[in-house]
C-alpha cells in the first residue's frame, strides 16, 4: 500500500471540493443566509485543513500505483469527500443530526437522491445548490474530474487508468483514446455540453434560473434531488418532458456520444447495449401506459407519466411527476425490475447496468447450449467481439455479491418494523442510486423514519452501489492495508 | 435426439406410477370412496394405456444416450408423470378444475406442498394418501427409483449417470460407489430407513397411523402436504419436535449418511456444507427466538416455534405450527432468506442449496482477493479439494438464471393484483419447493386466489425448481429436439 501517494490524492480531492463549495458560499452571501455562510466556511476550512495535513504527510510520494491502490484511493476519497461535504448541512444547522447530513450528501454524491428532508423548501438556496451540485460532481466522478485537469507524466499513465476503471461504472471500461487524461477530458466535455443544453431547454420552458440550474445538475448526474418537496410534479408538462428526455440521454454510455462526434453513427446504432436499453424503455413505457390507463383521464396523460417514470427509474434518477405507489401492482413490479437493471455502463446512471444484464442473459443462453453440447467450446459475443471469459466470470460474481449485500441490507434494516416491500425497495433504491422506493419510502415520502443503524446501512449501500461494490468492499479487507504487496 | 429410448423410459416411468397408484386405490375401496375409486381407475388406465403406446413405438431402441437425452428425459417424464398423476383428483371430482389438480400434484411431486385446497379435511383418505405419497416419490426422484430397480448392462452405465445427474439436486453430483445402480440403491435404502424411523417415532407419540404415514411421507420428501388444514398446528409438541428434527435430517446430503454407515464419521463432521447448513439453522433459530419472544408466553415456546419453522423453511418442507405472517418483519425477512438458501445438495430439500450458496460466498471472497492481487492465480477449495472452475462458472450462471426466472415470474403473476410481498413470496415458495409464502399465500392460506395464468407460471416454477432449471429450460430449446446432434 502506497500511503503517501494515497494521501496526495486525497489532498487534491479535498482541495477541489473546497473550490466547488465557493459558489454555494457566494449564493449564501448574496441571499444573506448567515447560517449557510457559517456552514460553508466550516466546510471549506475543514477541507483545506485536512488537505494541508495530508499534503505535508505525503511529501516525496513515489508514484507506484497499482489496481489495489486505485481501488482503495477511490474508496477512501469518496468517504472523505462525503464527511467533509456533510459539514455545511451540519454546521449551518439546516440538518442538525450528523448522520442525517451524511446520508443527504452521500445520497447526493452517489447520485441516489434519497432524502431525509421532510420539507425541501425549508432549505436555503445555498444548501439546495450544494445538494444538487453534489449530484453533478458525483455523476461523472470527482476522480475522473481530477484526472481531466491534473497533468500527468507518461509514467503515471498506469495509475490514472486504475482510477478511471474503479470510479467508472460498467463491467469493462474502455479507453476512448490512448491517453487516459484525454479520455477523462472528452467525457467531461460531453457531460458539460449536455448539461448546458438541458439547462437551456429548461429556461426556454420558463423555468426559474435557479430551479433550472439545480434540475439540470440533478438530471445530468441522474441524481434526483429537486428543489421542491413534490419533486417535478408541479412543473409544466414541457419541462417534465424535457427532463424525461435528458434523463434518458444521460443514461446512455458516453462513449456513444464520442462515436457520434467522430461521425461513426452506424456503430452507435449497432451497439447492443444501447439497443437493449432503448428496447427495455420502449416495452416498459408501453406496458405501463396500458396498465395505468384507468387511473388517468387520457391516454396521452398515461403515456406522459409512464414515460417520465420509466425514464427516471431506469436511469436511476428518481425524479417523480406522479405518486406511483398508487399504481397497479404490475406497474410497480415492473418499476422495481427497472431499478434493478439500471442505465448503460459508462453513463452517470446506476443499477446493475444494461451491459451486465445483457452479458448475464447471454451467459444463460450459453449455459443452456453447453448443457446440450458439453464438448463444444462456446464464446459470448457482444457487438461482434468475443467477450473475455474473465469479464464474464467477474460479471457473474458481481451479481452474486450484489445479491448478498442486498439480502444482508434488507435483514439489517428490518428491525425498524417497516413492511418487507418498503425495506426491499429502500435497499434497492439506495443500492442502485435511484432515490425513491415504494410504500413508506415512496416518491412522496422520504427516509427520515429509519433508525441510525438503518441509515448507516443505506449509506454503505449507496456508496457500494455508486462505486460498484469492490472499491468499498476492499476497504474491509485487511490484506489491502498492508504496506507491501 | 434418441426418441425411441426416451419413449421406453417414459413407458417405464408411467408403469411405476400405475403400480404406485394401487395402494391409493385399495384405500379408496376399503373406505368405500366411489369417487376416489373412479379417479384412480381412470389414472391407472391412462398410465397403462400411454405406457403401452410408448412401448410399442419404442421397440428396438438403441441405447445411445448422452447428457442431452438425460436432461430431456427427466424433463418430459416429470411432465407426463404430473399430467397422469393429476387425473385421480380430476376424475374423482375432488378437484374439478384440471389446472388446480395439476397444480396440486406438481406441488406434490416437486415436494413443494403449496395447495389450492381450501378445506384439506374434505378430501378422502385415498386422495390424501396419493397427495402425500407424491412427496415421497418426488423427493428422492422417480427416475432414481427406476435406476435402482431396473438392471442395466455395463454399456448403459453412461446414461444412468446422466439421469442421476439431471434429477438429483446440487452443483456436483458424486457417485457414492463406482456403479450408478448401486448408488441409487444406497440412496433409496437410506431414504426408506429414515422414513420408517420417522413413522415409528410419530406412532410412539400417539399419532394415528394414517396421519403418521402421510406426515412421514411429507417430511421425508421435504414436501409439506399434511392431512389437516392447519398443517401441524394441532398436534402435540412431541410430534412437532420429532417432525422438526426429521425435516432437518432429510435436508442433509444423503452421502453423509452413507459415510456414517462406512464409519467415516470424521469426514462427515468436517463437511463444509453440513457445517454451513447447521450453522445457518442455529443462528436463525437463536435470532428468531429472541425476536418473537414477545409474542409467545415462555422462552421455551418461542424456541419451539422458531426451531420448527426454521427447520421447515430451510429444508423447504413447509409444515407450520404457527402463523408466521404475524411475526415481526425481521423474522419474516430471515425466513424469506432461508427459503432462498434451501437445504443441502443431494438431499430431498429444494432452494439454491447450501453447497451453491457456500460456493458463491467463496467466489466473492476470491474476487475481492483477485481485485487486490490481479496476477495471483487463486483457486476455491471445498472440503480441502480444489473446485473445478467449470462448476464455479455453472454455479454463478445458475444464480443468474434463477434470478431471471424469479423476476419474470413475479412480473407475470403481478396481474392478479396481490401485493408485491405476496407475489414475491409465492414465487420464492414455489420455485424453491417450500409451500407456504407470506401475506395472502401465508401458512394459513393457500394459492386458490391466483388466476389460471398465474397457476401455470407457478407450476412451471415448481418443476424448474425441483429439477434445478436446466432440464426444464432445455425443453424450450429447439436444438434439443433435433434428431441428430
Amino acid at each position: 500500500m502506497n500511503y503517501k501517494m494515497m494521501g496526495r490524492f486525497n489532498a487534491l480531492i479535498l482541495t477541489i471540493e473546497a473550490v466547488f463549495m465557493l459558489p454555494a458560499l457566494v449564493i449564501c452571501i448574496v441571499c444573506g443566509d448567515t447560517a449557510g455562510i457559517n456552514g460553508f466556511i466550516a466546510g471549506i476550512a475543514a477541507a483545506v485543513g485536512i488537505a494541508c495535513i495530508l499534503a505535508v504527510f505525503s511529501r516525496n510520494a513515489k508514484p507506484d500505483f497499482f489496481a489495489k491502490e486505485g481501488l482503495i484511493c477511490v474508496g477512501t476519497s469518496w468517504i472523505l469527500l462525503s464527511f467533509v461535504g456533510a459539514l455545511p448541512f451540519f454546521f449551518s444547522k439546516y440538518i442538525p443530526n450528523f448522520i442525517d447530513a451524511l446520508f443527504e450528501i452521500v445520497s447526493g454524491f452517489t447520485t441516489t437522491g434519497a432524502s431525509i428532508l421532510i420539507d425541501v423548501e425549508a432549505m436555503s438556496k445555498g444548501m439546495l445548490y450544494w445538494r444538487s451540485f453534489s449530484h453533478w460532481l458525483g455523476g461523472m466522478g470527482v476522480l475522473v474530474f481530477l484526472l481531466a485537469i491534473v497533468p500527468v507524466s507518461g509514467k503515471s499513465e498506469g495509475y490514472t487508468m486504475h482510477i478511471l476503471r474503479a470510479e467508472s461504472p460498467g463491467p469493462d471500461v474502455g479507453k476512448l483514446v490512448p491517453k487516459m487524461r484525454q479520455t477523462a477530458l472528452i467525457l467531461y466535455s460531453v457531460y458539460i455540453v449536455l448539461t448546458v443544453l438541458d439547462f437551456l431547454f429548461l429556461i426556454a420552458g420558463g423555468m426559474p434560473v435557479f430551479d433550472a440550474v439545480c434540475t439540470s445538475f440533478g438530471t445530468a448526474g441522474t441524481g434526483g434531488f429537486g428543489v421542491k418537496s413534490d419533486s417535478m410534479a408541479s412543473y409544466s408538462s414541457y419541462i417534465q418532458t424535457v427532463t424525461a428526455v435528458f434523463m434518458l440521454l444521460f443514461g446512455v454510455n458516453f462513449s456513444c456520444y464520442y462515436l457520434i462526434l467522430l461521425k461513426r453513427i452506424k456503430s452507435v446504432f449497432k451497439d447492443e447495449e444501447l439497443r437493449f436499453y432503448f428496447g427495455v424503455v420502449f416495452v416498459s413505457v408501453v406496458l405501463i401506459t396500458i396498465n395505468i390507463y384507468g387511473i388517468y383521464e387520457t391516454l396521452g396523460e398515461s403515456l406522459h407519466h409512464s414515460f417520465f417514470q420509466v425514464s427516471s427509474i431506469i436511469t436511476t434518477t428518481g425524479f417523480v411527476t406522479a405518486d406511483f405507489v398508487n399504481w397497479p401492482v404490475f406497474s410497480r413490479t415492473l418499476l422495481l425490475v427497472l431499478m434493478f437493471i439500471g442505465a448503460c455502463a459508462g453513463s452517470t446512471g446506476g443499477g446493475m447496468k444494461c451491459a451486465r444484464v445483457l452479458l448475464i442473459i447471454k451467459t444463460i443462453k450459453r449455459n443452456i447450449n453447453q448443457v446440450l453440447h458439453p464438448k463444444k467450446v462456446q464464446t459470448i459475443r457482444i457487438n461482434g467481439k468475443t467477450v473475455d471469459e474473465k469479464i464474464i466470470s467477474n460479471t457473474n460474481a458481481y451479481l452474486a455479491v450484489y445479491m448478498v449485500i442486498l439480502i444482508l441490507s434488507v435483514i439489517l434494516i428490518s428491525f425498524d418494523g417497516f413492511s418487507i416491500e418498503t425495506n426491499l425497495s429502500a435497499v434497492l433504491s439506495c443500492f442502485n442510486n435511484i432515490g425513491p422506493g415504494l410504500d413508506v419510502v415512496g416518491p412522496m415520502s422520504n427516509f427520515a423514519g429509519y433508525s441510525v443503524l438503518s441509515k448507516c446501512v443505506l449509506i454503505f449501500d449507496m456508496l457500494a452501489g455508486r462505486l460498484e461494490i469492490f472499491p468499498v468492499l476492499v476497504l474491509f479487507n485487511r490484506h489491502a492495508w498492508k504496506r507491501q504487496g
